[in-house]
C-alpha cells in the first residue's frame, strides 16, 4: 500500500510517494510561493499531491500533510500557519480532498517527524520517544506506545516554549527562559557573536572581520571541527542548557530516549554529549536507566515519511 | 462491585472499602510501624486489607494499593519507598495475595491522588488534567484520556523535579531550581522565615518571637487571611513559580486543566489566583483556551479513592 506524503513549508511544497517498508520513492518539490494566496496554494498542494501519485493512483490510500502551526483534534484543519499569510483556520484536509479525491489528513510538521523517526530513522527501536527538532525554533514531537502523544488539543510537544529559567532570555516565546531563546539557531547565532565579540584574538572574530550578522552555528560547528576552543564551549554550552530542558521533558514523561534533529542537530556530538552529561548529571536516579540522547540522521525527509505514514495508518 | 484501598504512608496505612459510585464506605487506619520491618508492615497490610472487607467479601474486585517510590510497569511491585526502611523492591501485590487471597495492584499514591480526582473529586468534568499535589514534597498524576498516563516504565509525572531554573535553589531533588524547592512545605517555609526575618516589624515576626523552626505554610494562610500583607506577598510570590511550573508542564502535554491538592494547597486563592495570573501570562496563547487551575477539596481521601478505582477498573 502506498500513500502521499506532503510537506508544507513557508518557502518550499515537498511531497513523497510513500511505501510503508521501502519508505520514499519519488519525491518532487515545488516553491509555496504563499504570497499568491490561499486558494493558489491549496491547488498547488493538491497539484503537486496529483503528480507525484500519478503512476500508483490505485494503489495510494490517501494524503498525509505535515504543516506548521496548531492543527485541530480531527486532524481536518490548521489554524494560523506560521509563514502562510492569509491562512486563518483552514479545512486543509477537505479541500485537498476536493482537489484529488484522495482522503486527507494534516498533522503538526515536529509530530510527523517524530512519527517518520519511528517508522523509519533512528526512533525505530523505541516504543516512547521524544524528537526535538533543533533549527529556526525548536520543536518536537512525542512518540508514546508507538504513536504521537497528542494532549487534550493536538498541540502536545511544544518542546522550545518550555523554560529553563523563568527570569531568563526571551525569544519570540511568550515564556522567559524558553529552551529556543538559548538553541533556536538566531538565537544562538546571537549568543555565539556576544561571545566572540569580546574575543577579538579567536579566529571565529578574524574570519568574520568583527560583523557577526551572517554568523549562523553551522560556523561554530566548522570552527570547533577545525580545533576552534572558542566555538567548542559555545556548543558545549549550548548543549548543556539542551540536556537542562531534556530533564524537564523526562521527569513529565518518563521517556528515557531522546532524538534530535534540525540544522542545529549538524553539531553532532559537540552538543549531544555535553547535553547528555549535563543530563544524567540532574535526572533523578531511576530516570538515567536506559538514558539516551541519539541524533536523527534523516534529515528532512522524516516529516515526509511521517505524513506518508499518516496517511498510511490511519486512512 | 466493590474493591478495597489502602494508602501506604510512612506513618499510617489508611484503607477503604470503595463502591464505583458511593465512593467510600468504610475507612480503617492503622500505624504503619515501618520499624517493625518489611514483614510486619505487609501482615499488618494483609489484615487490615481483610478488615475492612469483612462484611463484603463476596463482592470485592480486588486490593489497590497507593505507595510512594516507584511503581513497576505492570503495577506488582514497588522499589525503594521513601520512609519506609527496608524496603528495597518489594513484589506487593503477590504478597497481599497470598495474605489475603485477592487479587491486587499498586500504583504511586500520586497518580492514584490524580485518579480519586478524576472519578469522586475536582477532576471528574475532565478526560484530561494534571493533579499537583503540594505537600511535604511536590508531586503530580497526569491523567490523559480519563487515565493515568504513566510513560515509558510508569513513572511519569515526578512533577515535583521539573527546574524553573538551570541556576536555582537545591532541594532534596537532583534538579537546581526544581519546583519542590519553592513549594515542598519545608523549603516554602525556609523562604518564609528568611522573608519575615527581614521585617522584624511584621505580625509573624512577632507571633514567632525570631525563632522561625516551627513556621508551616499553614502559619502564612493565617496571617494572611487576617491581612498580613507580607503573609499574602510570599503566598503570592510561591504561586508565581508554581504558575511558571505549570507553563512547562503545559506546552509539553497540552493538558489545560491543573487540580491542586495537598496541603500547601490549604492557601487557596492565595497561592491559586497568582499562579493562574503568572501562567496566564505566559502560556502561549492556543493553551490559554479553557486553562483552569482549580483546588481538590477531597484531602487525602483522594488517595483512598484513587486506589479503590485502580481495583475496580483494572482488577
Amino acid at each position: 500500500m502506498l500513500s502521499v506524503g506532503i510537506d508544507l513549508g513557508g518557502t518550499n511544497i515537498k511531497a513523497a510517494l510513500i511505501h510503508r517498508e521501502k519508505g520514499i520513492l519519488k519525491q518532487i518539490s515545488v516553491s509555496t510561493d504563499a504570497d499568491s494566496g490561499l486558494e493558489a496554494t491549496l491547488d498547488r498542494l493538491g497539484q503537486i499531491a496529483i503528480e507525484v501519485s500519478a503512476e500508483a493512483q490505485d494503489d495510494i490510500t490517501g494524503v498525509g500533510i505535515g504543516a506548521p502551526g496548531m492543527i485541530s483534534l480531527d486532524r481536518k484543519s490548521v489554524q494560523n500557519p506560521p509563514n502562510l499569510p492569509g491562512w486563518d483556520v483552514v479545512p486543509l484536509a477537505d479541500e485537498i480532498t476536493k482537489r484529488t479525491g484522495m482522503k486527507c489528513l494534516v498533522e503538526n510538521d515536529a509530530n510527523l517527524m517524530a512519527l517518520g523517526s519511528a517508522r523509519f530513522g533512528s526512533g525505530r527501536p523505541y516504543d516512547n520517544f521524544v524528537m526535538i527538532t533543533l533549527g529556526t525554533g525548536v520543536g518536537g514531537g512525542i512518540i508514546i506506545d508507538n504513536r504521537i502523544f497528542r494532549g487534550a488539543t493536538g498541540a502536545a510537544g511544544e518542546l522550545g516554549h518550555v523554560s529553563i529559567d523563568y527570569k531568563g532570555a526571551q525569544c519570540n516565546s511568550t515564556v522567559p527562559g524558553a529552551i529556543e531563546a538559548y538553541l533556536g539557531q538566531r538565537f544562538l547565532s546571537k549568543r555565539a557573536a556576544d561571545e566572540i565579540e569580546k574575543n577579538p584574538e579567536s579566529d571565529l572574530y578574524k574570519k568574520f572581520s568583527g560583523d557577526f550578522s551572517k554568523l549562523e552555528p553551522l560556523d561554530l560547528t566548522e570552527a570547533a571541527n577545525h580545533g576552534d576552543q572558542l566555538a567548542v564551549d559555545i556548543l558545549a554550552d549550548a548543549g548543556r542548557l539542551l540536556g537542562y530542558a531534556i530533564v524537564n521533558y523526562a521527569h513529565v514523561l518518563d521517556v528515557r530516549k531522546f532524538v534530535i534533529s534540525g540544522g542545529v542537530a549538524k553539531a553532532g556530538d559537540l552538543i549531544l554529549k555535553p547535553a547528555f552529561a549535563a543530563a544524567m548529571e540532574r535526572l533523578m536516579p531511576p530516570f538515567r536507566t536506559d538514558f539516551e540522547i541519539i541524533p536523527e540522521l534523516l534529515g528532512n525527509e522524516a516529516a515526509l515519511l511521517g505524513a506518508g505514514t499518516l496517511a498510511l495508518e490511519n486512512l
